[in-house]
């Protein structure tokens, strides 16, 4: 039960070399997740800050908005396959009053990429957030916010060895970074920044910025917009639907960020040049 | 309703050069497909090869095994919030006799990078392929392998215009690509793609390939055993789950495959040196 783990791999090329040895893999398991008794999500993840995970579920899906809605998070028991211990599920129950919404009441199952299953229909895929974004005026100079993939980069020690994990920084703006969390689904990165926030008691996070290690989806900038972060950056470029939701969100979208340069996609008065 | 948009763009740069400019952005729409009358799905995807998309991840599902067993595909009226037809509305009705599980009866939602949404329990994600890959002997020359992603990348259309969209490639062993899809979702590509061979009666798809643009998932190797293909390879790196799924489906699992050389994780005997 690891973040990563380790295999043999046959390694070819075409000059003729051919070597096998040891290669390290970014852990993909499933995490099945138990709300008040009942089966409620199983979601494909990397191990590891699974609680925070969980937290940052919760509050995507609206379930909570404060840490303290939870009472206890617990592994079950059971084993996995090899004998050991499993890790693979967890069980959470809600504080007294905090009400588990009808639209969750069936277990659903997100895969290592997915960011927010169990909606209804394309109305219900919209969130809305409690924390106007719009008004926060932050501004960051553009040396600082191309300083961002370059401080998230030399972070990502789990890329580092596998060089198969997304990866998210929470940045403050004039600041350093703040967290860093890695994960095979870009998705999980996010939600796991955002489930610490909230265990920190840090939202909305006025004044920080998300530095995204890929491409830009929907569910990327909705989650930002749920946590009150006023930019996103990638290093990669955001979908047509990420655009529009920034620009409605009142959020600064930043793509193709690559050191020497980047595209401002909306609202670029908060990069100052 | 197009594929991609265009959008205005700030383009800075540290040497101070300041561009506005339309950038040309990876369409992200949802999809809510009804089935039988009943919602049954919400994809976000890119807009095109929709019935394809739709076929495969009814076949992901297990609910069809055959093009036939869908009676009729049809967008259901209705418009975008800028006036024009809606085609984010799909109402599918399968033939008589074909049964939608139960397991499906509630309405789900999967992000534009989902592969398997509506699943209850880590028992239920993994889904049993009626297909005997192990069996299938497809042997490729190390040469032909490592030609995949070329031949794949100078068919990506829609990379070229965005940099921002996964793609998959169906190639024929010692012969050529035969279907290439992208889409903001890289399950969807490979949902578009067994849609297409479903639609074509090509299923299984024995001495065939897939070519991958970006890192393999669990449900990547799961949906390649589910249509029966051989070898799955792609440009960067497998998850731990991935390499486990396909050593135990039989299936060749190449990784990091970029022209030079490529690292084998599974079932080496397929590619020869």
């Amino acid at each position: 039960m690891r973040a990563t783990t380790r295999r043999r791999v046959r390694r070819l090329s075409l000059d003729g070399v051919e070597r096998t040895g040891p290669d390290t893999l970014a852990g993909e398991q499933p995490l099945e997740i138990a709300l008040s008794g009942e089966p409620w999500v199983v979601s494909m993840r990397t191990p590891g800050h699974d609680f925070d995970l969980v937290l940052g579920l919760l509050h995507a899906e609206g379930i909570i908005v404060d840490a303290a809605e939870v009472a206890t998070m617990s592994y079950r028991g059971g084993v996995d396959p090899d004998g050991s211990r499993s890790f693979n599920h967890l069980d959470v129950r809600l504080a007294p009053g905090v009400v588990r919404p009808a639209s969750t009441d069936r277990a659903v199952y997100t895969s290592s990429s997915c960011g927010a299953c169990g909606t209804a229909s394309i109305e219900a895929v919209t969130k809305l957030s409690r924390f106007d974004v719009a008004a926060d005026r932050t501004a960051v100079p553009l040396t600082e916010v191309l300083s961002w993939p370059d401080r998230l980069r030399e972070r990502q020690e789990m890329f580092d060895r596998t060089g198969g994990v997304h990866a998210a920084a929470l940045v403050e703006a004039g600041g350093g970074v703040v967290c860093v969390r890695e994960d095979v689904g870009r998705h999980n990165a996010v939600d796991k920044i955002v489930g610490w926030a909230l265990r920190e008691g840090r939202l909305p996070l006025r004044g920080h910025a998300l530095q995204l290690s890929g491409r830009i989806s929907f569910e990327l900038v909705q989650k930002a917009h749920l946590a009150g972060i006023p930019l996103v950056s990638a290093v990669s470029a955001p979908s047509s639907l990420a655009v529009e939701t920034a620009d409605e969100a009142g959020i600064t979208l930043v793509g193709f960020n690559r050191g020497r340069g980047c595209n401002v996609y909306t609202h670029p008065d908060r990069v100052l040049t």
